[in-house]
């Protein structure tokens, strides 16, 4: 069975790049990561891709005299790749027109929270540590033009603890994050995933009791 | 030793106050319900009360000139009990500033969402399934004049599966609500919660593993 082609863009350590290769590396993975770009060039991300032989690219804005051209530089190599989903892997800017338009709905990121709260900037572990409060999490949803807004495929609620700090929240989220990226993608590839309007269904009860809304135990 | 008055403001059918009044019936309990009081006169809330022996009183918005007038007679009754905490069990109206000046950082409430998603409205589950989020949960938090925007005791995060409809989320929601409601009670009676600016701790580390940010398991 032909897997699911995947290209993800990363812009730094690319932990969660890590977790999708190796996941991509089991024998009943459904998805392949054919192509890992970087905005960055000294991303570690891109390192992790050549350790798995996965041809990694860096798409710099300064190479490009706008950001839509960059964009659209990005778009080029992951058509040329023939990418079916693009994956937002810790990448640090927000995804344009560009983008968006050549993988309509075909687009999914990250994000340390559970969104919708904490949306936005790029410490929402901090945010939800100053608010104060005692569960988030992580969040995987397809992009659309609202910034933090699309439907939402998977989240992992993840305990807030007393003495906890930006940093050990973040791990704490970090560590799920590892865990519900992979899940989603595999989702995705498998073809279970049946978005209607802002809600995101998964099919096959047997899999949605299973991996559908993973609540982290204790 | 002695224990903690509670007051309790209730509008309908009272099952978050069954959970306290049964709750304070146990033996190692360390809070006393010492009134409950309605703002409809037909709310099942006030028949469990009597049925606990707990003084049930009604303070219906038409018996009084002004919604101020309301709530400071709600005040009085609060006050001639000696009431310590006053806790919001499914009370279907926003605080005033009566309550808050009499009741400074002693009032807390119950929401049914993970806020600060969802926050504001009566319908805060049919709201988080309408938005499509696969964790949401309840907040127990102390009540400012920021609207669902006080400090959190503590948040019980509970899954939404993919059947659910609002009722069915709702249900799920409540069963937790019934669990950390008369928790976090039970902690301020034992003088146990500390609030720091945003931020609440629960002091001795035996209760924060135990108790702080219940995550559902599954």
């Amino acid at each position: 069975m032909s897997k699911l082609r995947v290209g993800a863009l990363v812009s730094g350590r690319g932990s969660n790049l890590q977790a999708l290769l190796e996941r991509s590396a089991e024998p009943d993975a459904r998805f392949a990561i054919v192509l890992v770009a970087s905005n960055h060039a000294d991303a570690f991300a891109l390192q992790r891709a050549r350790s798995f032989g996965v041809p990694a690219a860096v798409v710099e804005r300064k190479e490009y005299p706008t950001r839509a051209q960059q964009q659209q530089a990005m778009v080029e190599l992951l058509r040329q790749q023939e990418v079916d989903l693009v994956v937002l892997a810790g990448f640090d800017r927000v995804v344009g027109t560009e983008l968006l338009v050549a993988f309509p709905g075909r687009i999914v990121n990250i994000h340390p929270s559970l969104l919708p709260a904490f949306s936005g900037g790029l410490h929402a572990q901090a945010e939800a540590l100053a608010y104060g409060v005692k569960v988030s999490g992580c969040t995987v949803h397809f992009v659309t033009e609202t910034v933090d807004g699309g439907p939402i495929v998977l989240q992992t609620a993840v305990p807030v603890l007393e003495n906890d700090t930006a940093a050990s929240l973040a791990e704490r989220i970090l560590a799920a994050e590892h865990q519900t990226l992979p899940r989603a993608v595999d989702l995705i590839a498998r073809g279970l995933v049946r978005v209607e309007g802002r809600r995101v269904f998964i099919d096959a009860a047997c899999e949605s009791k299973e991996m559908n809304s993973e609540v982290e135990q204790r």
